[in-house]
């Protein structure tokens, strides 16, 4: 069930004959994640990007204070990795913590790459990937500089309204740069109006 | 000489034979910028993403106070658009403007989605480039959430050396999103060290 997600995912952007399919089905992997289990700790080898078939993952760093800092988050029909470790191949900067029981697909950076110049279509599968995540990121960039914390808030309410379900409110502080105790104060206020 | 910078660029990722090069060439247009041009203005649609050949240009939002926030610059053998507006053809968001006298290489969306169809070998160029972008967002992101102004400019200084000549203090300030009476009291301290 897990690889028809995957499949559905890839099916929105490329059209894959047979032989293309059972080759990507083929290089990827299936695998649990109890939660609060890593998939990858700073100074990790990062081998693998993974798309979650179930469940909820967070990758953030950790500062010097010991303040979490949210990268992202990830459900369902997502891809989530360290990225800028799993493309350069250099260790892992980032935790990657499943927050609910998960089930993820995984494929290893050798074979993306024989993926890339086996089904070419994959380029633009990704390209298109990476083209909406730089739109969101951007997104994010522009309202952590001018942006409250308040408005910030409110509009992740806005595009993700399943995340507020799953998420403790801790990791949403950390996702949006504030205390667990300012989100509190916000969360009063608005629920005053 | 433009049209030269752009080939360099492309073939760093890819190789493109005769033929390929020559419809690339078809689809490019050359456009000079005089300094405080504006490319692109909120509202305006995005028809073009641009290949700066020569010159300076930053990309920027302005907020309700009139604030100015600055997304990104772009120099030589850059890529710069309203990339949001650019990808969706939805009206664009941003200011696009020449900080000096500029030469770009314009290409249209309607035009590029040609040069997918028929040149697949540019989805892997422009994965590889969006890849990159989202690398050097995420680590902004990171950073405006986790380090000080004062260690983010230490960072822009290092990893982008050229840049501290070409940009004024203001425009500097407002890609940190702090003022620049505060830019001014950290480099005066730093100088001081």
């Amino acid at each position: 069930m897990g690889a028809e997600l995957l499949l559905d995912n890839v099916g929105r952007h490329i059209s894959l004959n047979e032989e293309e399919t059972a080759y990507l089905l083929s290089l990827i992997e299936f695998k649990n994640v109890e939660r609060k289990q890593y998939l990858l700790k700073p100074g990790n080898h990062c081998h693998h990007t993974y798309f979650i078939t179930k469940g909820c993952m967070r990758i953030y760093q950790c500062d010097s204070n010991g303040f979490e800092h949210i990268a992202m988050f990830g459900i369902e029909d997502w891809w989530i990795s360290d990225l800028p470790a799993f493309l350069t191949q250099t260790p892992a900067t980032h935790y990657l913590e499943a927050l609910e029981p998960t089930e993820v697909i995984q494929i290893e950076k050798s074979d993306l790459e024989k993926l890339y110049l086996r089904v070419p279509k994959f380029e633009r599968y990704f390209r298109i990937l990476h083209q909406n995540a730089f739109v969101a990121q951007h997104q994010r960039i522009m309202q952590n500089i001018s942006m409250t914390a308040e408005e910030r808030y409110l509009f992740i309410l806005k595009k993700y309204p399943a995340l507020e379900q799953r998420i403790s409110q801790k990791h949403m502080a950390a996702f949006l740069g504030i205390t667990p105790v300012f989100l509190s104060m916000l969360r009063r206020k608005l629920a005053g109006k």
